[in-house]
């Protein structure tokens, strides 16, 4: 493809997506797709024919096919009735910055690959702990540093592997799991917490998922008692993870508590902020990271709820020389004068993968066209709107709140049987017109309500909370 | 940013993309950017501010500070005379795949949200599978399947991973690394087995680097007796890695005879074509695949040869129930009636982050708009050069080849000591007019010139041979 059959092209595809979005961000009347397709399984295959075509195809067929085949199968996750599992936020500038990101075709592995795409990422992860209000010693200037993985697993995932790494005074790096390790997390943690645990080698029955309390967050109580017990048993506990905004309802573990009790017996504290890191932003919500200064490492997903699009986690480590140890793999062939200067970051030593993209291109261009100010505006609209819609719960006698909301998700249900809950929810989606989705609390379905798509309105709220009323009182009445 | 905002920017951003690759490009005399940038450490973070600005800024600012900040910054990978590594391919019908892609901002950890983005990836996989003549098995309508990952890195793991869960009989995910499991590679392998095998909890003493033959390929009776003392030292071997066209001199392993090793001594064996799996597209180089359909797991960097843009390594596993059952944790909050049917695909089984972007479109695009045709023609054009590159130097007395050269990098060196030739490649390297990189081949100093850049022509490498004899008479004269 030619630059100028780019240029064509190019603008047509631009025009596209606007279309896209103008589509789903239609008023109440415009005929918007329903937020989850209606489609089976092996649709979208039974569309496609069977091999590559032999000569090239032109562009206007393939564009042509997005329509017909990818749109009416995509689970619209910028759709402004969007209220599933977390946002996924993307915007405007976030999808030009990838586009540069793309043109470029940088491979950021060692500086020397990517001068601008290494450095650019260190700037703009040095600006979020600023705009965050996250401890200084996160900054590259200082013993810290922060880098884009592609989600919070991989962070959880590095976060275990420099764990194992300090826990054995660097003997895992040469010898593998060797002790019996221990991995504790609340039994509100994700899922990537277990999953890193194994990949890591240390097995499913390495993690303890500690007790938490009736606001869902972790006992300082019971993870002391929990690793008293292990010790005495013989195992050397390895890493904490402490959430700020868990997946499930967004509990908020106490960092002080849990952070002292690491420094006191050594371990590893990683703070979990995927979705909810994003509130940190304003001030009046940075009670929810209290403590954060204890941490050995931190993430949170501008991917998530700023307006960033997937993939873009940032992770900082309070000592970067630790990270590096830990991960780096220097064979001839990627020795060069720039890393020999140990002048230099060379990102491959921070991550799994070798290959990186410039990733920073669409972060710096989101900072720079919102700016502090709109970054903050969008992550208010969402706990407004939230407390808006919880209030309304309230109001309802049929229904209950069952978690504390601090940010943009609200965790409700009937005060009915779960299997009464779980026909709204299936009701309600069934719709297309709105998208929700579940989770389990001390055993109880329980409806989430996550607010943060960017096109997300009050209308869009409140035509789902009238809709979420009419859908019970039609169960309700049997 | 508005969807006609978006529109206006989207436009004035493809042209920018338009115009950096015109300007890459040019011929001869255009004044073409250096290929690798002349900056020093920090002058990019020099020239950025030192905090998130309090109000967004107009875009044009941000898209002048590309060509302020960024640009003189780059190393330009997509530049006709970047030789160095192994190209990281992009295209147009590629960027604006990823284009899409980050429009559509779906995130596709289940099939459920993101069935297209799903069955897409499902079945542009299995079309590679035909075009490039691998087993039927690896398709999804066979016991295997495809997936993409970010890089070959990821799917070195990943085998790892379910190597060592075949290996310990499932136990690996409850317990962990119990066994003192061994891994195998050529001397010559990535250093991302290495790196696997360290985040795997093996550490780096486990990995086992086989022996090579005189043309860079590993030994089978050297395989075959490390594994034999390893078993009698009490190890449990669980993967071998053969590599078809290595980093450092594309040698090819005999996946033949390593195969039938691993299949009498019932050990998982990955294949490596991260680069050189482009070239089976093409028929007459497939003998470099020959003993392929004994392989466990293979993979495949298109982003590297085949006109796509990071990140996209195919990778394949024959038993894909195997790798699902590794891999898989299933939380409440990720349940749901499409998943809970066993009747889809859920990705995020099958690859360490939970979320993932819809990386598939790229690879649609690509395959469609160059058809086999077009992407048998863009190998071909690189094997093609290559060899007549090796031809000029050949015919040079100063010089020497040092490896086969199969597909389209060439290893040679000036007949001079180490220093010279170290001295030869900095000195190319600093014209900035095009861009090789090193190794080392039994313990001498070889440069590495990797043709494959889309952009790149026969005037490109006849000009970089040039430069190069150029250079090599005025050392040489001292």
């Amino acid at each position: 493809m030619t630059p100028d059959q780019f240029r064509e092209y190019g603008h047509a595809v631009v025009d596209w997506v606007a279309d896209y979005w103008a589509g789903l961000a239609a008023g109440p009347d415009g005929a918007r797709p329903p937020v989850q397709p209606p489609v089976s399984p092996g649709w979208v295959a039974g569309a496609l024919p069977p091999t590559v075509p032999e000569r090239g195809e032109p562009f206007e067929a393939v564009l042509a096919d997005l329509d017909r085949i990818v749109v009416p199968a995509t689970t619209h996750w910028q759709h402004p009735s969007y209220f599933g599992y977390f946002p996924a936020n993307t915007s405007g500038p976030s999808v030009l910055g990838d586009l540069v990101c793309a043109g470029l075709g940088t491979q950021g592995m060692l500086w020397s690959t990517g001068p601008a795409c290494t450095e650019l990422e260190t700037v703009t992860l040095d600006w979020l702990v600023d705009l965050l209000g996250l401890p200084a010693r996160f900054r590259s200037d200082g013993p810290g540093g922060g880098v884009i993985q592609d989600s919070a697993s991989s962070a959880a995932l590095v976060a275990t592997l420099v764990a194992l790494h300090r826990a054995s005074d660097g003997r895992w790096r040469e010898s593998g799991v060797q002790d019996r390790f221990t991995v504790y997390a609340s039994t509100q943690g994700h899922s990537s917490i277990e999953k890193a645990a194994r990949i890591a080698g240390l097995g499913d029955r390495a993690v303890r998922l500690v007790d938490v309390d009736e606001r869902l967050a972790m006992r300082p109580d019971a993870l002391a008692a929990q690793i008293a017990g292990d010790r005495a048993g013989g195992a050397t506990p390895a890493l904490v993870v402490a959430t700020v905004g868990t997946t499930s309802t967004t509990a908020v573990d106490p960092l002080a508590a849990i952070g002292a009790l690491c420094r006191e017996q050594q371990i590893w504290l990683h703070v979990d902020a995927a979705y909810a890191g994003a509130a940190a932003t304003c001030p009046e919500l940075r009670w929810t990271h209290a403590g954060v200064e204890l941490a050995d490492s931190y993430c949170f997903d501008p991917h998530k709820w700023l307006l960033t699009g997937f993939d873009c986690d940032a992770f900082w480590v309070a000592d970067r020389s630790e990270l590096v140890q830990a991960l780096t793999v220097l064979p001839e062939y990627l020795r060069n004068a720039a890393t020999a200067t140990g002048a230099v970051i060379d990102y491959r030593d921070w991550q799994v993968p070798l290959g990186r993209r410039f990733r920073a291109l669409k972060l710096w261009f989101v900072l720079r066209w919102y700016g502090v100010e709109g970054l903050r505006a969008h992550v208010r609209t969402g706990v407004a709107l939230a407390d808006r819609f919880a209030g309304w719960v309230r109001a309802d006698d049929r229904f209950e709140l069952v978690a504390p909301h601090p940010f943009s998700l609200i965790c409700f249900r009937l005060r009915a049987p779960d299997g009464v809950n779980e026909a709204l929810l299936h009701r309600l989606n069934a719709t297309g017109s709105l998208f929700l989705t579940h989770t389990k609390v001390r055993d109880r379905f329980v409806l989430r309500l996550a607010i943060g798509a960017p096109a997300t309105a009050a209308g869009h709220v409140a035509a789902a909370w009238r809709q979420i009323q009419q859908a019970a009182t039609e169960l309700l009445a049997g």
